[in-house]
């Protein structure tokens, strides 16, 4: 995600922005940017690739500005380049922005500047914002901006400075956060805290709608609407530096749990509309959508297990064959692919050597190739005929939790975009799809409220040594992604397996109190699955069902039932993950293991 | 497997030779059947199901004969059924005969005796031998029993009666088991020991080409072929009935495994001529073969395992796409398939009820299935539309071996029949691999000749509750199978991996010693899994690596290496898995586990 910084006091503005930003590299960036008030002029200085880059630039010219904007980006319209990086201006440079989030209608907004005359230097949705503030201006920025923030859809945290009022910092947010420092003299300017920890405890979080106006002779806020002033409480942050990082979780990995409803929200956001899939928005070839007669599906780890839910969710949807592959594995095979073949890599980091490698491997067989990646820029991102990204945001914790919900969303759409351009289902039947989706993150929030729960079964598993999950049909792979979590976290031995294959062998591993997971939360293979319960039951297992809301029957053959409110067949995987998740981080957690950092792994694969 | 019996002294024939057959029940047999010698007649009694069906037709006989032979059988030729049971006889009903094994060229055979006006009555091979033996009798039983070897070619136990000899039973072995059991002034014959358990512990044991004539006075062993006497020494049987009954090997899982060579033998016989696939004797319809652009391989356990291994062996000799799913995920799945798909449904009992109601899905869909099972007339070779059967006789241990190896056989014939009806490979590349099919019986008996080598490799491994087996490409297959039999057998937790998918998950398990067991026996991806296997030991692994002869890179990485000898990459599986099952057998032996009958399981899995 990207990080935001601003000053306004009595030091030079330059390097305090820089140390912030520092603070916030830990959230992963690709480029930076400062701007400064320097003798009358904002002097923008930005740089593709680490801050020591922008440090470079900024050596040479020794400003001596006491307000200044700061910005680390995270690409996510527009690769990383310098072009891209923040801070961004209108023609003139009269104005200077920042800004976190995602302008949904930034298309339109460009498309009527641009016939008005205003050029622009960059790829991003951020720069209608310099251009649109040069608009609106009419000798005072804070009308200025609340005419911005009445012209945009989407989310930000989003800071201006402007040439025409030099000691002033005017900053909004909605979605996505800010905070203000309130130093001795000096004012702070932050998306995160760690960024501001240095200089001072005491804060004003601004919540949505809410805008800063920051001065050296002190901190406003206001209603970013119509600029009435709010009586706002000191925060004093009593976080150390590290929980600090991690927004006052104990790890990154529950952090990244936690913020899947926003991830995913983002990830859903402006996709669809009347017709059913936005295809325009999702970017995706229109005629490999509508001639593709194969899919096949390659990925690794966590992103494999993606796959998994795409095969059954584009076959019954959209009726096409799907083929889901390791990509370790793909490379090798000689796989039978050809141009009709739509070939769909998915990746968190856009980096995954495997995965890059069958990127290439079905691209020289004719295939095309859509990547579903996080990470804007990268290279499978660079190389794919087709990206669509999740907007996951920067997932620090190894185990991925929140790139994995936003791939299964991205399946989702994948799904439903092949179904419509094949007409493999009647408009309705998409659009209800897609409005259930529209429901699944705040659904997310309710899965999210059993954590007490799931805490209290991750005491029973936590002695364990071997745990099973099992589960049917698209339960079956959420089955294969829960024992991941639980295997990479906790050291547990955990394996997955198709319900129905339990009675051809593995069976025999099922002993008095193991504990056995089961995934129960499709209706059409519910009686098979608590069959299969009942079997473990047999043998004396421990059993934590997963199952929808108002299944009565579950709850008499299982210890613990975690329930996940109703939705769609298909869109069932990315509420049942959660608990899942959570007992694997809590059960780590108690066996007091490296949670953000296990053993032997690394975040992202770049070697074979 | 079949059963043969055989009495000649002064006792009631019949009741002697019923309590024989049931001695071989355990082997498993669908029909049976006795021939007396009753007032210088030839009396047949027989009836498909189960002895005690035999037993009621005899009851109201009340034979007083002392003289005759009978019969359990396990369908090849032919379903089970009274017809089809044995003894056999021909036209006249002067001879009779019961045979253990396949006569090869019954075909022909058959063809030239109806020619000459002989009418059958069975679908058997067998039967032939009734017809011939008839053809050939001029006044001398064994004289016309030398004819019958000279004519035909394959493998056999059998046992002649004739009329005009009413005090005479003529037996021959080749590539069969056939034992003369030595009493007081009686004589006894039988395929197995445990038959005659009961009466003697003194038997001669033939060998191929010999021949038995039992009469009142004395048995006497001559040469098949031309009679001449052979001095026989007695061999005193020192097993008790339990050992008798598993060969001499402790388990019938371990008796099992060291009948892969024959099974093997007998799976591949006569499949194979000078245009590559005999395709007349496969059976499998040749429209089928021609016209399929999709292959779809359905299965539970070790036989899915199997068809991943199928996967690789069609799609890279033949070139056709394959997917492999597991039985109770098919017949769920509302599967993509039409009547250009063909549907392989592999399964050892032939009554697996996923399997079963996968291949009712398929053909509803429309699609036509071609059955491998190991059991004629099972409800899945009757429903199938076409059958490859695997002859691995009757399996009586619940972790398959001898199933899955011949299974692996058929898979490999259904490739090259592909191949050779779509014109995939070079006619002589089919013949070549063809070749190196018919090596691989005698290279399985290398492989089981490093028994000692895996036995102390297990006490290594008896000790630990978790192991992990890797391998790529056609190796992951084989792993998979590995680790199921380890995990059924030794209710160790084995689980098998993509050796690239470590690094995204798995590695965090991997800690000192654990034993890891590497498959590498695939030369294009040899550099790759060593690497893998690097990657394990850097974390400390004991790995056991099982490699082709040869490989001199694998040694500085494992403890130990097992190794199989070298032939086509598509027919590795079939020598890798013998090591991996010897290994399973021994280290469940060595932690005391009941090997043959392991909890929780059965033998033929009969309900979903």
């Amino acid at each position: 995600m990207c990080g935001i910084v601003g000053y306004i006091g009595g030091k030079a503005a330059a390097p305090i922005l820089v140390e912030g930003l520092k603070k916030l590299e830990y959230r992963g960036y690709d480029s930076a940017g400062v701007a400064v008030m320097e003798s009358g002029k904002i002097e923008v200085r930005k740089a593709k690739g680490k801050l020591a880059v922008l440090e470079g630039r900024l050596s040479c010219c020794n400003f001596g500005a006491q307000i200044g904007i700061g910005h680390t980006r995270w690409a996510t319209h527009g690769k990383p380049s310098d072009e891209n990086s923040h801070p961004h201006q209108d023609c003139q440079g009269d104005f200077a922005v920042v800004h976190n989030g995602i302008i949904e209608n930034f298309q339109s907004l460009k498309e009527d500047l641009i016939a008005k005359g205003r050029t622009f230097k960059s790829e991003t949705d951020t720069e209608v914002l310099a251009h649109l503030v040069e608009t609106f201006y009419e000798g005072d920025l804070e009308a200025a901006v609340h005419k911005v923030v009445a012209a945009i859809e989407g989310s930000y945290a989003m800071a201006f400075l402007c040439r025409h009022e030099p000691e002033k910092i005017v900053a909004v947010r909605k979605d996505s956060p800010l905070v203000v420092g309130l130093g001795d003299g000096e004012y702070f300017l932050a998306s995160d805290i760690p960024a501001i920890l240095a200089h001072t405890r005491r804060t004003f979080i601004l919540n949505d709608g809410e805008m800063a106006v920051l001065t050296a002779e002190g901190a406003v806020i206001k209603t970013a609407e119509s600029g009435e002033v709010i009586a706002k409480e000191v925060f004093e942050v009593k976080w150390d530096a590290v929980a600090a990082e991690k927004g006052g979780y104990d790890h990154f990995m529950i952090k990244e749990i936690y913020e899947q409803p926003k991830a995913l929200r983002d990830t859903i956001k402006g996709r669809f509309n009347e017709d059913g899939v936005n295809l325009d928005e999702i970017g995706i070839d229109k005629e490999l959508l509508t001639k593709a007669n194969k899919v096949v599906i390659v990925a690794c780890g966590t992103a494999y297990h993606a796959g998994l839910v795409g095969k059954y969710v584009i076959e019954n949807l959209a009726r096409i064959p799907v083929e889901v592959d390791i990509a370790s594995e793909f490379r090798y095979r000689n796989p039978l692919i050809n141009k009709k073949t739509l070939v769909i890599v998915v990746s968190q980091s856009g980096e995954t050597a495997d995965t890059l490698a069958a990127l290439r491997e079905a691209q020289s067989k004719g295939a095309k190739v859509l990547a579903v990646t996080n990470v804007v820029g990268s290279t499978i991102a660079r190389e794919a005929d087709s990206v669509l990204y999740t907007w996951a945001g920067p997932e620090i914790a190894v185990a991925s939790t929140k790139a994995y919900t936003t791939q299964l969303a991205a399946m989702i759409t994948v799904a439903l975009a092949l179904a419509q351009c094949q007409c493999a289902l009647p408009c309705s039947e998409i659009k209800a799809i897609a409005e259930s989706l529209k429901a699944i993150p705040g659904q997310v929030e309710t899965v999210l409220a059993q954590a007490d729960k799931v805490k209290e079964i991750s005491e029973q598993i936590k002695g364990w040594d071997d745990v099973f999950f099992i589960g049917r049909s698209i339960d079956y792979a959420v089955a294969l992604e829960g024992s991941l979590k639980l295997k990479e976290i906790s050291y547990i031995h955990a394996e997955a397996y198709a319900a129905g294959e339990l009675k051809h062998g593995t069976l025999a591993l099922i002993t008095d109190n193991i504990p056995v997971i089961a995934l129960a939360t499709q209706e059409q293979v519910l009686d098979k699955t608590v069959s299969n319960i009942q079997e473990v039951k047999a043998r004396d297992a421990y059993v934590i069902a997963v199952a929808q809301e108002g299944n009565k029957e579950i709850g008499k053959f299982a210890e613990h039932v975690l329930t996940i409110p109703r939705t769609h067949a298909a869109l069932t995987p990315i509420l049942a993950v959660v608990p899942l998740q959570m007992l694997a981080y809590y059960t780590a957690v108690a066996r007091e293991c490296d949670v953000d950092k296990p053993r032997n792994l690394a975040k992202s694969v770049t070697v074979e």
